[in-house]
């Protein structure tokens, strides 16, 4: 990740947990650590990432949270951050967020406003972390009135992303990964998606092809955060999808009723279809994103989330608050087909609300 | 303040709250505001600002918080970061804080992770606020563990002291705010210091010679943070009788009983005579800056604080949980006497705790 003095390296390999004991110890001479995770991954990973620490001879202890989005909250942020005070963590210790884009935005956020900020390293489990989350800096818990409205700018020191972590994964996880993924094909690199496409099976398999789609994506997404790390700028193309799917996410509260990247696949789709209604894509193209995305076991359209949804003018209302918004005109990432992605800051509410009303 | 690209200006007058329309009208064309205030300030000078933002056209929202330093709390926090979510301002509005170095650590930390930053403007309308915690870009609150160990390096863009203030500044906050100014003297200007000691008459009586001396604090204290934004160095230096004055505050509970620059007015003196029992300084400089202190209406040893104290051990567990703490061993800053102060990096522990049970 190329950021001057901040760059970080992204190592992606099978044992990346097994080997981050000795890596540590070289880069991080007499730290501590803390290791931010949850429930699922404490008993799926942590003992790997212990064992490894302790080989190295590297003090640590364990910060527990629930498994799941709701922890991305006011109250386990101040839990975390209770708990590395109280075991009395320095600015020059490490917290380690082991875990899905939940841990890795928590913990990142808790590290960035610890004694004024101290260093943390990602190591993500999940492939929507792997691919996304876990590089970049955006950390953060969800408001009332938002997903990741509140938050920090705050990059990592390491990133280690471990391959074998994703054998576990739950394949309804896998997918919600994926979205993101394909994401990088749809914005600027419509190779990497035809690519994304014919390869799918290796991916979904674990082949080769899965390190390598990975390795595809971070590059994709260091390229776009190191011109703009503070998205004044090129980085909101990576919230191609977003602002619908955080809409959906909302209206579903934040809840396994849609993933994260369930709701980015939809928003997607979506992203699609309206830039098609506007005249700016072929719709075809809609056609293509929907077919590969629904092929990878994702949600597509609205009538995919399970029960009901609130009305239009409430999904408009989330689709305000979002932070993608400047003196009250709606910005969305709108397309101009497959890898033509493009930023829209002057999109007309009225026509978005109606566009949502046609196609519910 | 010289920081490059977040470069800011500090303007010292006596009518800088009723010229603050117009200022910042100029400087952030279209942008709306959420002005963070205290009941007291609010009842002093919101009038003032409120008038100075209509007649330039300004929309404002007020946000309030109870008065006191038990506000710097992950409750009250919340309630800022949510009210600027619910007056839907955006990443291009500014937050303005209005008040004493409360308001602005509070208002600023919200501003810092709010929509993961937003910009905000000081208006410190107390002593302590102007000649220190409004620049610099220190904000944060307090936890249980410790005196702002949760918090953001944020600067504002923009500080505006109106020396009008303090005029309804009650003595007591006044003298606590003195504390801090006198510090940039005994830090590394003794002339300052002497200059304060013969002109203290007319500062605390209003006198041309308070706002020189402001400006003389906040240039000591610009210089210092441009060599050093994120305290890697010499900034720590600002921290001249911090540790053993965080402790204070924490055994009275963050309370009315000791005020911030009260425990620090101890804490110089103490870092003096400590400096002075390991032979560092002479036991006069001790002497004077003391008498200094007392005559500016500073307590200036532990039983100047009312009520009782914990015991030693458990002051020396608050100094060992202050941020000025690296590897276990403890960060002190001592001094060779009157504007020669220095970090010390190795302090024993034990040396620290025979030292308070002979001054107790």
């Amino acid at each position: 990740m190329p950021l001057g003095a901040r760059a970080y390296d992204i190592v992606i390999a099978p044992d990346a947990i097994d080997s981050a004991g000795a890596r540590l110890a070289a880069m991080f001479p007499g730290a501590r650590y803390g290791i931010v995770t949850d429930d699922n991954v404490a008993s799926a990973q942590l003992p790997r990432l212990a064992a490894s620490l302790d080989a190295a001879g590297l003090a640590h202890s364990e910060i527990l949270v629930p498994a799941g989005e709701a922890s991305k909250s006011w109250g386990h942020l101040q839990t975390v951050v209770d708990a590395i005070l109280a075991a009395r963590l320095e600015r020059s210790d490490i917290l380690i967020a082991l875990g899905g884009g939940v841990i890795g935005d928590l913990a990142g956020f808790a590290a960035s406003i610890a004694r004024r900020g101290m260093d943390f390293v990602q190591i993500p489990t999940s492939l929507l972390a792997q691919v996304d989350s876990s590089v970049g800096g955006k950390t953060g818990i969800n408001s009332s009135h938002g997903k990741n409205l509140v938050g920090a700018f705050h990059q990592p020191r390491l990133v280690l992303a471990d391959l074998a972590a994703l054998e576990t994964l739950p394949p309804r996880q896998f997918a919600a990964g994926y979205a993101e993924l394909a994401k990088y094909g749809l914005i600027d690199d419509e190779d990497l998606f035809f690519w994304l496409e014919a390869n799918y099976p290796e991916i979904q398999a674990g082949g080769p092809a899965r390190g390598e789609a990975i390795a595809r994506a971070c590059a994709a997404k260091a390229r776009v955060v190191a011109e703009d790390e503070r998205e004044t700028g090129n980085r909101a193309l990576l919230n191609l999808g977003h602002t619908f799917g955080h809409a959906l996410e909302k209206a579903t509260g934040y809840s396994d009723r849609l993933l994260h990247g369930e709701g980015v696949a939809i928003g997607m789709v979506l992203a699609h279809r309206f830039s098609a209604k506007l005249g700016l894509a072929p719709s075809q193209d809609a056609g293509r994103v929907e077919a590969h995305l629904k092929n990878a076991g994702l949600p597509t359209t609205l009538a995919d989330i399970p029960g009901d949804l609130p009305p239009t003018p409430v999904l408009m209302d989330a689709i305000g608050q979002d932070k993608k918004v400047s003196r009250g005109a709606l910005t969305f990432i709108l397309t101009r087909g497959i890898g033509r992605a493009f930023i829209e800051k002057n999109v007309d509410p009225q026509t978005v609300a109606t566009f949502l009303e046609e196609i519910r």
